[in-house]
């Protein structure tokens, strides 16, 4: 018979990440396309020992559960967000979601009305943009810097376009790495709470701050810890995936109590709840010894650092020579811009003969502008993954620029 | 300041299901109201084994995974459908949800425009209601009886609506618990393919025949099993919560390719895919030995159909004298048309005084000939809290009753 899809359907028609992952799943491909952590560090014993714990202490983990969440990790969330965050945010100011992707979803589909105007930082992450497309958004792009996006652009737009939302994620943006200056934090949030803009935080990688030259780095305060009334005009988003294990899908969505109570009801709509058992397995293994969150993620970012440093040692090959590209000091990618009249997307093609992927800068902006750059992931290749990986696609590079 | 939800999330905004499962939390409240199976009955030591197995076995499982769902489970449901369900679907017609109502809500966000019409039993399940109400769909009820939908009824709504989808769970409907018979089912599928009417058939509940006398029940043949090309007309959605627990989080849709590659973007772009550890844990678990599936299912049967004699034997009393009920042969839910002129909203506050609450019937139709019934859920409570529970609600219908 013949189908009849709702309109906004066609918005998801094309989806290259998901092809990108279908070849990803062949042997011997490699991936610097996706936003994957490393496999090798995820805390595999503790969570076995949770995994045991849990299973044998309560019968009601293995049951349905809260909507908003299993209540003893929001408590665990909210205290350690205070000590770690600054955050001073109740368990009732949080929603447990399946991740930020599940948060964001979540979050427009209670906020943005079809035509509604939302600002985003250019370029931004494909998964925001699939989210915002689907509900019919008007999605206008804030110029940025290597500081963060430009608050008399901000300031122009949010005049020009009576906005209803800003979308940002300050630490270590997807997919550019930009870690925005404390000053920068500053301004956007002044501008937003004088014009009564939301502001929606995606914190996802807010954790992977690298140590530079053997120290740890100083984090920068989120937006939502520098408001006078933590939440009033800031939604923080984040997720456990990139921390401890993606497969828990335990994410939150944390604000105003007015708007998570709303995206409560809506989770209840989509899902019921999240896993009672993941968040159980996550609380058990985050309270129990010799489990220490903080230090597992020292290690990560000890790690990650190195395989940044790794990447970055490659990309001085002469393949490289006339792109560009700012080293980020935290988060999953490596973002560069391709030699003039080289496009990210036949470069992907080529690639993607040879053996490896990454994420083309189209999927990145609503605009063209991303068009001649291309995402590079460094957290999910081990070393020789790595060093094979970016061979084949200098090779693809040379096969364009020699030309030339 | 002053936040502006999307106007859809008007259908949102009182969400009498949470305030019913809130109440539930409390200590010595009896909750007949919700959609539990019995966490006694948790086939616990062997989740317990196969979480040891799986952690130990792949990190892999910790990881994303494949929007669609793992692999291995779904090629499991097929071989396994095949042989208990004479469905004969590929893996890759299958996408694998965080439960039947995401299977509903991801489908109808991918089918439904606003204002487009829907057919749905009535009474029917809140959660469906509620997905539709959100995507702004027209909800017409289609009259039935104890055999299921009447097809006189269906072909005039069709004539006179011009829908595009009927909603309906042949199996123990909730909140009815109505068993669509073997004629019925074959006349409404020969209908809805004449009329090119795509049907949505929920099975979540079509696994729990009770043994009736001893002997198990012959099954019925679900609609999409008796079409000529199954999945052509029919989109088959169930899940694991009420077989093995609901925090696995794991159902299904299954179907026309088309329709699940759609429903897979639109599950991407919702939350990227479902838990992989948790669908590896329930492959795990239904590929082992010393447990079987089929014997599990039985088990459950033998002890919800005790349950329900229970129930069925406390209605004998009294109190309920004017009421009336069909003894369903399966399900989770007794369904009670309360004596003329008590109303079951009016009902449960009186009885939430007391410390037991039930499902209203208003929450389960879009129309109010639902308002004079309650749903009673047999399968949660244990012998003392149905006993406690029933005797709470027997007193506030005597409250009204005697009155008159």
């Amino acid at each position: 018979m013949q189908y009849s899809f709702a309109s906004r359907a066609k918005t998801l028609m094309s989806s290259p990440l998901r092809s990108l992952r279908e070849f990803a799943k062949r042997d011997s491909f490699i991936s610097l396309a996706e936003e994957l952590p490393a496999e090798e560090l995820f805390p595999l014993s503790s969570l076995a020992e949770a995994a045991s714990n849990v299973l044998h202490a309560d019968r009601r983990s293995l049951q349905y559960g809260e909507a908003g969440g299993d209540g003893l990790l929001r408590e665990w969330l909210s205290r350690d967000w205070n000590r770690r965050k600054k955050l001073n945010l109740s368990s009732e100011q949080i929603l447990l979601t399946t991740g930020t992707q599940q948060a964001l979803d979540l979050f427009v589909r209670v906020y943005v009305d079809h035509g509604d105007c939302v600002l985003v930082e250019n370029p931004t992450s494909p998964g925001l943009l699939q989210v915002l497309k689907l509900q019919g958004a008007r999605i206008v792009p804030v110029e940025g810097d290597k500081d963060g996006i430009l608050p008399d652009s901000l300031e122009l737009l949010i005049k020009e376009h009576r906005p209803k939302l800003l979308m940002a994620a300050p630490n270590f943006t997807n997919p550019t790495g930009v870690l925005w200056s404390l000053e920068r934090r500053k301004e956007v949030l002044r501008l937003c709470t004088a014009y009564q803009l939301l502001i929606v935080e995606d914190d996802s990688l807010g954790d992977l701050y690298f140590p530079q030259g053997g120290n740890s780095p100083k984090q920068l305060p989120s937006l939502i810890s520098l408001e006078e009334k933590q939440g009033e005009h800031v939604l923080y988003v984040g997720s456990f995936s990139k921390t401890i294990a993606p497969a828990l899908r335990t994410g939150w969505a944390a604000g105003n109590r007015q708007i998570i109570e709303m995206m409560t009801a809506v989770k209840q709509m989509a899902d019921w709840q999240s896993s009672m058992l993941n968040q159980r397995l996550l609380h058990q293994m985050l309270v129990s010894k010799p489990f220490n969150y903080d230090d597992h993620i020292l290690m990560l970012n000890r790690e990650y650092g190195t395989r940044l440093k790794l990447m970055v040692e490659l990309l001085k090959r002469s393949a490289w020579k006339d792109t560009t590209y700012e080293v980020p000091c935290g988060g999953m990618f490596l973002w560069v811009r391709l030699p003039a009249g080289l496009n990210g997307d036949a470069l992907l093609k080529r690639s993607m003969q040879k053996g490896v992927s990454f994420l083309p800068g189209s999927m990145c902006s609503p605009t063209d502008e991303a068009s001649e750059c291309i995402r590079l992931n460094f957290t999910h290749p081990g070393r020789d993954e790595l060093l094979l990986g970016m061979n084949l696609i200098s090779e693809a590079v040379l096969e364009f620029t020699a030309r030339n």
